[in-house]
C-alpha cells in the first residue's frame, strides 16, 4: 500500500527507541506542519457516515482522535492511563508483550447504541486497541471502525481485532 | 471574569481529585461536544497574530494546543514527559509541591527567533507553564504568550510567569 505522499514525509523511523530492537514511528514532522495536519484530519475521517463519538487514546491518540472529531463533527471522549480521569470510570486491563496495563473511560460517557469510532497514531499490535475496543463494546455501545495513521501490518493486528474494521492511512508491511 | 456560557456549563468540579484537598476541574463535557470544542478553539486563537508554532503540554495540553495550532494555521509541537520522544532532546526539570518533574521537547523543533505560544488546558501553579516557557526561550525562540482554558487565579501563576503574557478564557478565583 502506498502511502500519501505528505504522510511518507512526515514519518521518520528510529531504531532502538523506547528500547533496544523497537523501530519507532516519529510523526512530529506531521503535527510539526499545518497543512499536513489538516491533509491528515480529512484522511482520517474520510468515508466515515452515522459517527456518534470518537475515542482518543492517551496521549498520541488524543491529537488524531480531537482531529477526526472535530472533522466529522462529533464529540470527542478520552481512553486515558489510570488514575487520570476523575468520577465513576469503566477500566480494564489487558496483557503487553511483558506485565498488563490498563485504559479507563468515564463511566455514562456513552448512550446505548452510540456509533463509536476509535482512533490512534500508530497500530502495532493492536493489544491497545483491542482493549479500547472492548471497553466501549462493554457499555452497550457500537465500534464501527477502528482507524490509526500508521499501521506496521505485520505484527497481526487486523486478527486480533477482528471482526472490527480497521483503516489506517498507511500500512507499513516490512 | 465572567465565563463564557458555553464553557461555564462544561467544566465540572471534582472534589478530592487526584488526590485530597485538591478540586480537579473536568472538562470532559467540553470535549464531548463538538460545537463547543469548536468555540473553544476560536476563543483560544483568538487575538494571536504572528505566531509560527503551538507548543501543547502533555497530555491534555495536547487537546487545547493542536485546536490553537490548527485554528491559527501553525504547526504544533508536544511538550512531553520525560522518555516520550525520540532523538535529541531538550530537557528541563522542575519542582513540584513535592519532588520534581520534567518537560521535554525535541531539539530543533523550533528555527531561531519562532515566535512561539505555550497552551495547557489548565494552569494551576505554573510551574509546569513556566518549564515549558523556560525550554522554549533557551532554544531561541520567542515566547510571545501562554494560554490555557482555565486559570487557578488565586494560585498566583500570573506573577510567577511574568513577564510572560498570560491570557486564559476563564480566570476562576475561588
Amino acid at each position: 500500500m502506498k502511502p500519501p505522499v505528505w504522510l511518507e514525509q512526515a514519518v521518520a523511523d528510529v531504531p532502538d527507541f523506547p528500547k533496544p530492537g523497537i523501530r519507532f514511528k516519529d510523526m512530529s514532522a506531521l503535527w510539526r506542519s499545518a497543512a499536513d495536519t489538516s491533509r491528515c484530519s480529512v484522511a482520517l475521517a474520510a468515508g466515515l457516515e452515522d459517527v456518534d463519538v470518537v475515542v482518543g487514546i492517551e496521549a498520541r491518540g488524543f491529537l488524531a482522535g480531537l482531529l477526526t472529531a472535530q472533522r466529522l463533527g462529533v464529540g470527542f471522549i478520552a481512553a486515558r492511563k489510570p488514575g487520570k480521569l476523575p468520577g465513576p470510570i469503566d477500566r480494564i486491563e489487558y496483557d503487553l508483550e511483558y506485565g498488563t496495563d490498563c485504559l479507563e473511560i468515564q463511566s455514562g460517557s456513552f448512550a446505548p447504541g452510540d456509533r463509536v469510532v476509535i482512533v490512534d497514531d500508530v497500530i502495532a499490535t493492536g493489544g491497545t486497541a483491542a482493549a479500547a475496543a472492548e471497553l466501549v463494546s462493554r457499555t452497550g455501545a457500537t465500534v464501527v471502525e477502528i482507524r490509526a495513521i500508521l499501521e506496521l501490518s505485520a505484527l497481526g493486528a487486523r486478527q486480533r481485532l477482528a471482526p472490527h474494521v480497521v483503516r489506517s492511512l498507511w500500512e507499513i508491511a516490512d
